[in-house]
């Protein structure tokens, strides 16, 4: 079965074509500008990227255009879009409503549109991405994917903040948590290179992207994460600032005569490693190279980035009464061995011991721990539209 | 030695004298109500309690009221003033310029001044009963023991907030952390009870009182704590939210058309056990009530509180790559045995155990965990008032 999996942003569309028996990824590619002017990379398994800067007036034109690459004679890797099953959407916030992924009906369509609340800017764009692609593919079912949904397993004493309860019940403000197709798909990974049952495993998924969170996954559940209600807590991330004392909001707003939304504004966009490094970059390969060069805050940002992350695994492994395995994914976690040896410096302590010559591996599966070590280690390449496609072949056949 | 010391708040005053020598307190009380009506509570040592009503419309007048107490024929502990060698004054903020308690001189009332922006209500006051103290005792000397000072020891990786680097360089938004003399008082104790040197030893103490911190201290010195910038971070506290998405403060303020320091001042004085459990109480014992006649609220407070202490100690745990012992103090860690005992629950995993038999102590100094504990857990009664009167005692003989 062949199914298109669509992420939607406010300008731009990520698109996989995914064999579902085989999970091979039969082309990919990413729209940008939408609305503004357009860029196309389209690039079909085992060819060259093939950039183009079609116009893209809006979401419905983008997928046009991506329909058409797909069935293109000379670039395309189907004859037709009757080879096209089924299309997985990522929709970022399912708030309590959605516990796993679900056909699109117009009630879901309704109830994804009522989370647009705790997610501004992602959920609309999901929704028009859905909305065009039934449009362009009406007889194609399609199945949305909730980051949310995979932590709806948590227990209340991990979700509720400790603020009045009538936030909660009202308006349902608590920890949500993101990232939870890859989190759920990592933790899948390590039990099967573990050789075990999920059931039988406290894991950790560290997911350290541009965004980044740490998931507790005990017997297969989430039971906790860094996120929250919105994709700000937790982790020191490319430009968000993750955990900060609340009071600092009113200290910067009244210092600087802002409004909440805008010192938000700051601590989503302007903070995290880029912010600490006194705006080197978001971007690790840079502030490394800053630190290289003896750019003191550029270490500073590195050593804070790894020490959260470390304390994130000292609170989950208590969390959830013992760890058997943390698994590093994402740009960074998959990447990075520098950031894993960092934050691996703090974790004998728990049982887990990274060995210097396996770590040294990026972007491939791999046990990182030394054979001794009780807890291993691993780093584990996510596949979140892999992820999608098997949820949306599960819910389509 | 007699030493008398002061702790300042805006409308409240707390006093003890006490005998350096032995550490007795000789007298001790509470002015409150001042710049309203006037209330004293004043206890002679192995007398009952007196209460009266004088007076007291500023803070000069009060510790006019204290010291004619304090040498009072009938009440007083005391022939004259002259006995009072020193004054030691609890002061909440020190801000990096105060790594250790020091002789109050002009330059460090200025310096105090200069941080009252951290703690708008609690630093002036204190400045207010220094005042007092050096008009009505002119030829004493007078120390200020800081909150904060305990923690300057703090790592940059700990005490950084992943935002802009200028907001630390020009404005001093940092974590500071409080309850320094409580948790450096506790540490020592601990490492007393042990009979082992402090230098040796990786010890979490838990301060659970209305406000709540857990502090890191390895080899005798603070390298984490839970409070930050200002007492709001953490732990749930009383009324305190402690640790929350700060994109909270934004939806909330959308929602309710507040500014920023009205849902600051929400999350200080109106969530915590008391916003979690629906208003029944930030009291324990009260909620503990309500959870027994089968309050669900009630119980996800006490259960998100103790969730909370026990992530902080595994964080901690992490931190310094081993921990020693852990020590329950202040109030609730004195005093409550059923959430010692629920924040027990998570922590086999770390080699700490308590005992249910021995953990039946309230209020004093105890060994709390069993006997094959790896990790130690103790009870330790808190004497923030001892070590204000030990770091004045050594500043001025």
């Amino acid at each position: 079965m062949k199914v298109l999996v669509i992420n939607c942003g406010s300008s731009s569309l990520k698109y996989q074509l995914i064999d579902s028996d085989t999970e091979d990824v039969l082309a990919k590619g990413l729209c940008e500008r939408i609305g503004i002017d357009g860029a196309l990379t389209h690039e079909p398994a085992g060819k060259d990227k093939i950039k183009t800067a079609p116009a893209m007036p809006d979401h419905k034109t983008a997928i046009g255009i991506v329909l058409e690459q797909l069935t293109d004679k000379e670039n395309g890797v189907i004859a037709s879009l009757d080879e096209i099953s089924a299309v997985g959407h990522r929709v970022v916030h399912g708030g309590e409503k959605f516990t796993k992924s679900c056909i699109i009906t117009e009630d879901v369509l309704k109830e994804i549109e009522a989370c647009n609340v705790f997610a501004p800017l992602h959920n609309p764009a999901a929704l028009i991405g859905i909305e065009a692609c039934q449009e362009l593919m009406q007889d194609k079912p399609m199945v949305a994917v909730f980051d949310t949904a995979f932590h709806q397993t948590m227990p209340e004493k991990a979700f509720l903040y400790g603020i009045p309860r009538k936030y909660y019940d009202e308006d349902g403000i608590r920890r949500y948590g993101f990232h939870g197709t890859s989190h759920q798909f990592v933790s899948n990974e390590a039990a099967k290179m573990l050789g075990k049952d999920i059931k039988d495993l406290n894991i950790i998924v560290c997911h350290l992207g541009n965004g980044a969170s740490v998931t507790a996954v005990k017997g297969g559940e989430s039971v906790d994460t860094s996120m929250g209600l919105t994709p700000l807590e937790g982790l020191i991330m490319g430009t968000r600032s993750g955990d900060l004392d609340p009071a600092i909001l009113e200290f910067i707003a009244n210092k600087e005569n802002k409004t909440v939304s805008e010192v938000v504004n700051i601590l989503n966009k302007e903070s995290g490693v880029l912010g600490l490094s006194g705006g080197v970059s978001s971007d690790f390969r840079d502030v490394k190279a800053a630190k290289a060069e003896g750019n003191k805050a550029a270490k500073a940002a590195l050593d804070a980035y790894a020490y959260r992350v470390a304390k994130y695994i000292g609170a989950y492994t208590v969390a959830m009464n013992g760890v058997d395995a943390i698994a590093f994914t994402a740009g960074l976690g998959e990447n990075d061995d520098a950031t894993r040896a960092a934050i691996g410096e703090y974790l004998e302590c728990i049982g887990a011991k990274i060995d210097a010559v396996k770590n040294d591996v990026h972007g491939k599966a791999a046990v990182i721990s030394t054979d001794d070590s009780r807890v291993k280690v691993l780093c584990i390449p996510t596949n979140e539209e892999v992820m999608i496609a098997r949820d949306t072949v599960a819910l389509v056949k």
